[in-house]
Order: structure tokens, then sequence, then C-alpha cells
């Protein structure tokens, strides 16, 4: 068995975003020399998610306005974690309706993909420097 | 390290279903031999979700109007992703809640479940064909 | 390829609570010898959740008022699968929303996170012996 890691770091200037990083994922894959196996991709930061779906911005806004309406960043005080300082409670459960991690299965050296399959990072407190682990596993 | 890969296909008249796909599962691991392992199980299509729960038809249907409740169908127009030309971003919204995949535990030839676990394929924008990836690893 | 498998036994006196299990996932990493690979760590049951975040009581708060919100237990009526006679339905929802297993990387024998990351068994429906389930691969 082989193994292969590395990290993907971000510095998202705004609150929010959706980066595609699927060519990144693919190029460590490459690097990885793995034909048959899993990736894994996850958050290292518990208020951003690894998730799968379309790149297409109209669904990206769709996504930001309904985690806004499932989890409202304002008003901060609404939450207890908030008390401690932080202003980022919000961020912490819009991250678990994303999810942490994709589990990505590796066939003949590339992503086992569907059709409109894309991996992103979704920045739920941007402004700082963040970061994905990429780590996979086979043969 | 073995790997196996197989896709399912399902073709779902309805916009939306919930399906038992245990028993392909089961069989998918027991065609690749392995013993001690993981096997993912995804979607390879970004309107449907493969998760675990029960085979219940009355919580099946609590599932589907707690989704149609946090992501509505209509109106159409309320998402942007739809002025494409789609009508289907609330499959997309529902999909993430329920997740793209599962990762199961392979411990002596058998799924490694608890009593009531079932793996089912969500679909949240049928009445076309879509498929379910299962790719085991291990030996 | 090494494999390692435990169970994690719970009981839960009141119906909901979040547990800090990272110690005990660490301990099983350091039993299997396992230097390099994946550990999936997963609820057995489906009306509770494993899944990774702060160890923020706060937080947690927040987490449980937020559940509650997007899926209540009260009125149990609501649901059709507490036709059955359960009470449950909303823990196998709550449980959707926070996830059933988590997928961690192994590097140099070490759980390979973030700085925040703890992995939690989520209990929503409390009161009865339960169990997460540990498997380790990798070499």
């Amino acid at each position: 068995m082989r193994s292969y890691r590395k990290e993907l770091w971000f510095n998202v200037p705004s609150r929010r975003a959706f980066i595609n990083i699927t060519s990144q994922v693919q190029q460590c894959l490459g690097e990885s020399g793995i034909k048959e196996g899993f990736v894994l991709a996850n958050a290292m930061h518990i208020t951003a998610s690894v998730f799968i779906n379309d790149d297409e911005s109209g669904l990206h806004n769709d996504y930001d306005k309904w985690l806004e309406k499932l989890a409202p960043h304002e008003p901060v005080k609404q939450y207890r974690h908030n008390d401690t300082g932080e202003d980022n409670a919000d961020a912490h459960l819009k991250r678990q309706v994303m999810g942490r991690e994709v589990v990505v299965a590796v066939t003949e050296g590339r992503l086992d993909f569907g059709p409109w399959e894309q991996i992103f990072y979704g920045e739920f407190d941007g402004g700082r420097r963040k970061r994905v682990l990429i780590k996979i596993i086979g043969e």
C-alpha cells in the first residue's frame, strides 16, 4: 500500500466563498502515482467544508442564501459560542450541512467521477489562512 | 491491496424516492472477495445521495416532507441555478443534507453494520438514468 | 495492509448529548500500530452521529438548539415514523444533518488533524446502550 499527503492552503478575503479545487486534487493524485484506491479531502478547520457538487455560480449563490437562512450570521449574539469573543458560530453550523470531507474513488489513476462532480472548498469564516488535507491511499 | 469497482444504475420515474441498495452492495462485496477493508458507495450525480438509515416507510415520508420544508422545490424561480433552464436547484440542496457518500467497514467479508443500518440511494431529481459507484479496497 | 476494529460503547442518560471521543480513537490508533492509512469512525445506530468540530460547550448548546429548530422533537405526532410506536423520528433527521461517520487520515501514526479538530459522538436518542465502530486500515 502506498500513501500520499499534501496540504492545500487558502486565504479567502471575504467571509464566505466556494473554491473549485478539483484540478489541485487531480494534480495530487498524479504526484502520488496511485492507480487504485481512495482520496480523502477534508477541511482541517471546523468552520469550512469540502464537498462535491456543481461548478455553477447560480447554484453557489443559492447555497449561500440557503445556508444563511438555515444558520444566519446575524445577530451574532443569538449564539452562545460567540460569548467566547468569536463571531463565527454560524460558520460551525453551516459547515455541518455542507460536510467536512469527501472520499473519492481512484480508478486507473483518475478521480472516478460522474459527469458533473467537482470538488469545492467551502469557506464560511474567511479572512485568514486555512487549509485542506489531501490524503491518498492505494496502489 | 485489492480493489473492486461497480456501477449501480437507477431510473426512478418520480422526482424523489429512497431505494434500499444494501443487498446490491453486499453482492458487490461478495464478488470482490475482500475480507477486511472499506466500501465507498457514492452518488455519481450531484442531485442524489447515498446515505444510511432505517428501512421504514413512515421515516422516508418524514424525510421527504422535511427536505421539502428545508429546501422547497416550488417556486422554482426562487433559485438562481434554475435561471440556467434547470428546475432542480432544490435537489442540489437536499442532497447536501442527506450526503453524497457513505464509507462502510468490511470485517470478515461482511458489511460491518449495527442492527438497523441499511444503505439507500436518495433520488431528488428523477426521471432519467443515474448511477451509484461502489468501490471497495482492502484484502 | 493491516486492519483494526473496535467498538466504543456509550450509555447517555439524557436524550441528547455530545461526547468527545478523540482520546479513545487515538488509543485505538496506537493499539493498531498503523502509521499511514485511514480511520473510519461511524455511529452503528441510525439516531446518532459521529462528527468533527470544536470542543466548546457554548457551540454544543448552539448545535442542540439549532437541531431542535430544524427538526423538533415535539410534537411527536408530526412524524409518521412515530406512528410505529417510536418517539425518535426527530433523532433520525438530526443525525442526517450532523452525519453518520468521519474518515480521518493517519500520518506517521497520528490522527492528521488541524488545530481544533476533535471527534464527537452525537447522541439524539439516549437512555440506552449504543456504540461507535472504529475501523482502521493502512500500514
